[in-house]
C-alpha cells in the first residue's frame, strides 16, 4: 500500500509502498484510512524535535489524527466489525494498569502512540487496537471528523474539565480561537451555560467565535487584559483555558483570572512563571491538559453527530501531501488539512 | 485594657492602655483572649512588608491566631453565648456574598482580617463577630489550640482537599514538617490512608514526623528527588504538599510528582517556573491553598478535641511579647509562642 | 395595605387590612410586591394540611413565590438597596448553622418560611432578610419571574445535581412536563447535552417540551416504559428526574432507570417502593431534592436573563385572587397564575 | 483435578475429577487455588436461587471468592506472572465498554462471574482473566484474604463511596457488624476520621466492632433509633451503611438518617418503603452498592497489606467442603469459613 514516510530529520516526507499492516494480535484493528488530519505536530516530527522523545526508528509512516472504516479484526475483538466507521484514538493502550483501569487512559503505563512511535496514518491502511476504536455515526463521514481524534479531542478534554465547575453567571476565557479554540467554544457552549469570552490576534477568528456561541471577543491588541477585566467586573473570569501558551498568553491569561479561579494549560511554549504568593494569596490552581480518554472521544463524537461540534477542512488527496504540510507551514490552511488516500 | 500595638515600622511594638472593645453591631462577639499565637507574619508586619497591602492606620493592635472565651455579643448572635470557649477564625466576612454563601468564606468580597487590618489579639479582649467564632471542646483550652486558628487552618485546608484524591496505595509528600507541616502530616493521617513521605532540612523535624504518622522521612541533603522517587517505584507521588515555597522547594518538589499528580502550594516565597510543556505533557496541576474556611475550621477543632492533631506549644505572659517575638526571630521558639495575658 | 390571609381551614381566603411591615432588625429588607405566584400548595394550606407542621397562628397572609422591589433595607444591609428589582428566596435562613455555611441553606438549622409559618406575599408588601433577596437583570419584571422562586428553584435544583454526572450521549428521562418540568427541560438543555426524554400524559404538555428542547415526547398512555427502553437500546437512562411521584409514577420511573442511574425524586405523594436486591443488584440510587439553595436561585436568574428559561404566566390583580385559586383549582390556568398588586 | 460441584438443586455438592483448565484466550489466567470462600450465596445458589438468573448448565463447579498462585498466563498477560501472589476479582470483565473504560467494571456489560455462571473456585485451579488478577503484598496468605475479594470488596466499595462526604465531626451508622460490617467498620476508621456507631443485635458482634475502630456500640434490641439519635444530638447521622437490609432494619435505619443524609444499601432482603414526601422534605437519598471495581480491590489490598483491614477465618481442607457448608448454615463459622485445597 501506499504510505507517507519520515525517511529523515530536515529532509521531505516521501511516498513510499509498504505491505499492507495485518492482524497478529487478538484486539488488533485494521482501519482503511479515510482522512488523516495534518498536525503542527508533523512539522516538528520532520525538525527532529520528537527523534528522541520517541525513539522511532527511520522510516516510518506519520499521521496521528486518523478516521476511516474497519478493514480486519483480531480474534477478541467484539466493540467493532469490518465495515464500521470508526475514528482512532490516538493512543494504543494496554487496558491492564491502574491508570487504564481509571478511565484515566491518557496515563496507560505502556501505551504507543502511531504517527508518532510507530506506524501512522498518513497511508491506505493503520494498524491500531480494539481498545482504540470509536464507532461514529452514520451521518459523519472519516474525512470530515479525522482530525477531532487529536486537535478536537485536547480541546474537549479541557473544557470538559473547565466544564465541572463552571455554573450560569461564571465566565469563561478562552485564549486562542484556532484550530483547537474553535473546537473548545462549541464544546463549552454545548456543556455549560457559562459567559465565554473569546481572546485572540486575529480579527476573522474572533468573527468565527462569535458566530459559534463566545459571548464576547476581544482582540488580543495589547489592551486584552483591561478588556476582560472590563466585561467581569474587575473581577476576572472563573476559568481561563489557554490553547495558546507562548507568547506572553499566561503572563497575560494569568492576570484575566478571578480569586480561586482555574487557568487551564493546554497551548504550549513558554514558561509559567508565577510568584508563589501570588498563587497562594489568591488561591488559583494551573491545571495541564493532555489529549483526552477514550471515553472523552467517544462524547465528542456524540457532541459531532448532533451537530453541535464542527469542524472546517480542506482535502488533500494523499499523493499531495507535501502540499498539504508546506500550506499549514506557510499559514495558507482553512481550517484543517486532511489527507485523504 | 493591655494591648500590644505596632506604632511604627521598623520599630519595636508597644504595650498600650486602651479602651475596651464595646458591642455595636448585631453580629458583633467580644472575646477575652486566652491566647494569642506568634507568627512570621508579625514579624513581617513590623518589616512593613504588609503596609501597603493592609492599609492599616498605626498605632493598632497586632495578633491573627486567637483563642479565649466570648466576653458580651450582640443582639443577633445565636451561635455562641457568654463564657463559651473558642478559637477564632482568622476573618470577618460579610455572610452576603457569592463566595460566602457558598462556604468558601475565604474569597469573602468585604473581609477584615484582625491584626492584619483592624484591631488583633494581643491584647486582653478582642472584637469580632458571631461568623468568625467556633465553640471548642471543654477538654481543649485556648491557650492550646490558638495557633490551630490561623497556621493549623491553613495546613487543615490544603491536607483537606489533596485528600479528596487520596486512595489507599497512593503517596503524598509533605515539604516541610515545621509549625504547618508537623499539623499536616497529622491530619494527612486522619482523613486518609495514603503512604506519607516528608522531607525537610531538620533531622529533628523528621523524628517528628516520622512520630505522629509518616511513613517515611527523606533528609534534604541534596538528594532528596531521587530518595522520594525510589520510594515510589521512580514514578513520583500522586500528591506533594509543599509547606515551604522558597529555597528551591518548588523545583525539586515539581520532580518528585507523579504524572496527572497534583501540587499543592501553601508556603511561599519563590516562584513557580515551569515549562508549559512539563505542564501538559505530564498533566500535572499546581494547586493555590489559602488560609481555610469557617467549617474547615470547625472540623479542625474536631479533630484537636479527640487528639488526632496536637500542637507544640511554648506560653509568654503577654507583658513579654518582645521576648517571645526575639525567641521567634532568632528560631529559638519550639513549636508555637503564644501569648498569655 | 392589602393582604390576602388564611382566617381558617376549608374556607376561602379573605382580604384584609393590615399594618405595613416594617423594619426592625438590621438584616430585614422589605419587598414591594410585583407579583406572587399562585401555586399548588396554597390549596394545600387551606385544606389544612400544613396546619400543624407549620404552627403557624391564624389569621396569616399567604403567599411563598414572590419577587418585586426593595422597599426598605435594615442598616447592616449591604447586598441590595431601595429600589433593587429582586426574586426573594422562599427561606429566612440565618447564615450561622453549619448547613448555611456550606452554602446548603436549604437545610438551616432554624429558617422562617413567609407564607408557610409567617406572614407571606400576597399583599402589598413583604417582610424577608437580605440572605432571601436576589438582584434580578433590568430585563425581567417581577410578576414575570415569581414562579421561578420555588417551583423554578425547585426544578433547577433538582436538575443541577442530576446534570453533574449527564455526560453527551446519556439520556434524561423527565417525567412530567407541567410547572416545574417544562422548566427543568429548559435547565437540562442549558447545563448538559444529555439527551432529554420526556414522559407526560398530556400532548399539549408533549408538544411544549419538545419546543423548549426536549429530543424526545412518550405518552404515558400505559407503554412508556417499553418505549423509553426503546429509545435508549434496551438499556435505559442514566438519569430520571421525576416530577410527579404519584399515580404510578414510580414505578414505572424505575423501569426506565439503567444500571447505576440516578432517580431523582422531585414530585411526592406515594411511596418509592422497592425490594433492596433491586437497589443493590442494579446499583442504583434514589435522591431526594428540596427546594434549591439562594446560589442556585441567582444562577437560574442569570439563565432567565439570558432567556434560556421563559415561563408561561397568567396575572391576575390581587384582589381577584379568589379567581386565581380557583382557576388554578380547576384546572383552567394556563402556566403559573401571578398575583399582582 | 478435584473440584466441588453442583450436581443438582436441593442437593448437596459433590466432589469431582474434572480436567485442569487450560489458558486459550491470551489474557487467561490459571490461578492455583490459595483459600476460596464460603459465603451464604453459596447456600442459595444450592437452593436453586440463581438457578434462573445465572442460566449456568450442571454440573458446574462452585465459589467466588478466590485467591492462590498464577499457574499460568496467555500470551497478552503482562501485569502478572507465574508464581505470583494474587487474589481474584469475583467478574471476568471485557475492558471495552464504555462502564469498563470508566473504571466502573462491575456494570461491564458482558460480565461473566465464575463460581456463578462458570467454573469457580472451590477446586485446585481456577480460570480466569489478567483483568482480574491483583497481586498481593509478600506479608498476605491468599487463605487468610480470600474472603475480601466479594464480602470485603462489597464492603470496601460502599464505605468508600460514603467515605467521600464524611467530615470530621459527621456520624456514620453502620447497621451490622458481621462479616461484611466489621470489615467496613474498619475501612471507615482508615478512610475518613468521622464518628462511627455501630448497631447489632449481638453483644458479641458489638464488641468485635468497638475494639476495632467504633466510637460507640448500640444494641439493636428495640430502642435503637432512640440510641442513635441520642447520640447524635437528635439529628441522626449524616450517612447510614446498611449490611442488613432485612428484619425492619431500613425502616429503623431511615430514622436514624440526618436531613440531607445518605442511605447506603449494602444488604439486601425486604423493601425500601418510603414516602415520597419524607424523601424530599429531608432531601435525603438511597444508594445502591455492588461490589466493587478492581481498583477497589486492589486498594483493599493496601489497607490489608498495612494491616488496617484484618479478617476472621476458619480454614477447612477442601474435602470437608460439607463440613464448611453445613457449619456455615448452621451459624457455627466464627469469621469466613475457607476452603484450603
Amino acid at each position: 500500500m501506499k504510505a507517507v514516510q519520515v525517511v529523515g530529520y530536515d529532509r521531505n516526507l516521501e511516498m513510499a509502498d509498504v505491505p499492507l499492516p495485518s492482524v497478529t494480535g487478538p484486539y488488533d484493528v485494521i482501519v482503511k484510512i479515510g482522512g488523516a488530519g495534518v498536525c503542527r505536530t508533523d512539522l516538528h516530527i520532520l525538525e527532529g524535535q520528537w527523534a528522541e522523545k520517541s525513539g522511532v526508528t527511520l522510516p516510518y509512516t506519520i499521521g496521528h489524527e486518523n478516521a476511516g472504516w474497519v478493514h480486519a479484526i483480531g480474534g477478541a475483538v467484539t466493540n467493532v466489525a469490518e465495515g464500521d466507521k470508526v475514528i482512532v484514538h490516538p493512543l494504543i493502550t494496554c487496558g491492564l494498569c491502574r491508570a487504564c483501569r481509571s478511565g484515566d487512559d491518557v496515563h496507560c503505563e505502556q501505551s504507543r502512540f502511531p504517527g508518532i512511535d510507530t506506524a501512522g496514518g498518513y497511508a491506505e491502511y493503520l494498524k491500531t487496537s480494539a481498545r482504540s476504536v470509536v464507532r461514529i455515526d452514520d451521518s459523519l463521514e472519516p474525512a470530515d471528523v479525522a482530525a477531532l481524534a487529536d486537535a478536537g479531542l485536547t480541546a474537549y478534554h479541557a473544557v470538559a474539565k473547565a466544564a465541572r465547575r463552571l455554573r450560569p453567571g461564571d465566565r469563561c476565557v478562552v485564549i486562542g480561537a484556532g484550530g483547537l479554540g474553535h473546537i473548545g467554544v462549541q464544546v463549552l457552549k454545548a456543556l455549560t451555560a457559562a459567559e465565554i469570552i473569546v481572546v485572540d490576534r486575529n480579527p476573522d477568528a474572533l468573527k468565527l467565535a462569535l458566530s459559534i456561541g463566545a459571548d464576547h471577543g476581544v482582540m488580543a491588541a495589547g489592551n486584552q487584559v483591561e478588556e476582560v477585566l472590563a466585561l467581569t467586573g474587575g473581577n476576572g473570569a472563573e476559568a481561563v483555558i489557554d490553547f495558546v501558551g507562548e507568547g506572553g498568553a499566561t503572563r497575560d491569561g494569568v492576570r484575566m483570572l478571578r480569586r480561586a479561579g482555574d487557568y487551564h494549560v493546554v497551548g504550549y511554549g513558554e514558561h509559567i512563571d508565577v510568584p508563589t504568593i501570588d498563587i497562594i494569596s489568591a488561591e488559583i490552581s494551573f491545571v495541564g491538559n493532555l489529549v483526552g480518554s477514550y471515553n472523552d472521544l467517544c462524547e465528542l463524537m456524540v457532541l459531532a453527530a448532533r451537530g453541535r461540534v464542527r469542524l472546517h477542512t480542506t482535502p488533500y488527496p494523499l499523493d499531495r501531501f507535501q502540499d498539504a504540510l508546506d500550506d499549514l507551514d506557510a499559514g495558507r490552511v482553512r481550517g484543517r488539512a486532511i489527507l485523504v488516500p
